[in-house]
């Protein structure tokens, strides 16, 4: 069966990650993909968890118990480079939206998406990926999902292949998947 | 690495062709998906492939002999119910647009590729998969690519899922992926 969007999304991770690798989940929300990610990334490898709002931090610090190769950061993603101390990142996931169950007045905005998607790259090792899944069903949704479309769109074919995946027969504005890969040196 | 749009068509479809399936390409052009698909499906198999062109099915010929299990078929895909005689059918590969090297001014026509997913989909058994690379960098394939999006959005999700797989950032209008998987009956 064609893989549906979010186990997509998880797989395109697990293909690239191995253990003791430093990776970002830079929508932490409920912590889902953070506990995701410390179960491939193992004892020796570091997850990077932003979220803005302290109840999700709350929330997923609990969920990942007792995990230690996570360090929850209650800043933007758009800081980023802030926290890596140089350490090259396998892969970055995003969950764009609201947080789940939380205030839906709180969104990711495109701007500090895109300023947090390009800092991430540049820290990328070749062949590392960033994957973000796009929810729009939500006014804010819609401006990010097109702003960070164009914005994609113009990036250059010699640094990355940036796949969308996407079923074209769902209702209700499903989320789809932006992955955008960091091509090897030649 | 992500896969390339042509690797991905070829996965999509080895990913559930069986030997003895039964299989349509539905734009034979020089026979390179043919020959993949008799290959898959073996002695057993039957291989249905269409084109308008004669020359293209010599071709074709050329590049698959000494396979048994293809017919070859003179004829729009459009009409291909008149050859099916009722078998089920695993996959179709359609790959839009002029035959390589060929008559730039033949292509494919939404009209009638419309038609022919319509009715290999109606022949498809649960599971079973339309494999569609859309080339759209000529001016009927604009047409051809809006229409054919615009139809099969309209599509219930009860019935099928339908993935988009393309590339973003590709200059030239890079072809990509549609691919309607059948729901299997619950």
């Amino acid at each position: 069966m064609l893989a549906r969007v979010l186990p997509y999304a998880k797989n395109l991770a697990q293909e690239i990650v191995r253990p003791g690798d430093t990776v970002v989940d830079a929508t932490c929300g409920n912590g889902h993909d953070t506990k995701f990610l410390s179960e491939l990334t193992g004892p020796d490898g570091h997850v990077l968890s932003f979220d803005i709002q302290s109840e999700a931090i709350e929330n997923a610090r609990e969920l990942c118990s007792p995990a230690v190769n996570i360090e929850f950061i209650l800043d933007s993603h758009a800081n980023v480079d802030d926290y890596l101390s140089g350490r090259p990142v396998k892969a970055g996931m995003f969950n764009l939206g609201y947080l789940p169950k939380g205030d839906k007045t709180i969104t990711t905005e495109y701007r500090s998406t895109i300023r947090a998607i390009e800092k991430l790259f540049r820290s990328m090792v070749p062949g590392g990926r960033i994957i973000i899944v796009v929810y729009h069903g939500h006014p804010e949704g819609k401006l990010e999902k097109e702003a960070l479309t164009s914005a994609l769109a113009e990036w250059p074919q010699k640094e990355s292949q940036i796949l969308e995946y996407r079923f074209i027969n769902q209702k209700n504005d499903a989320p789809y998947i932006l992955c955008i890969e960091k091509n090897s040196k030649k």
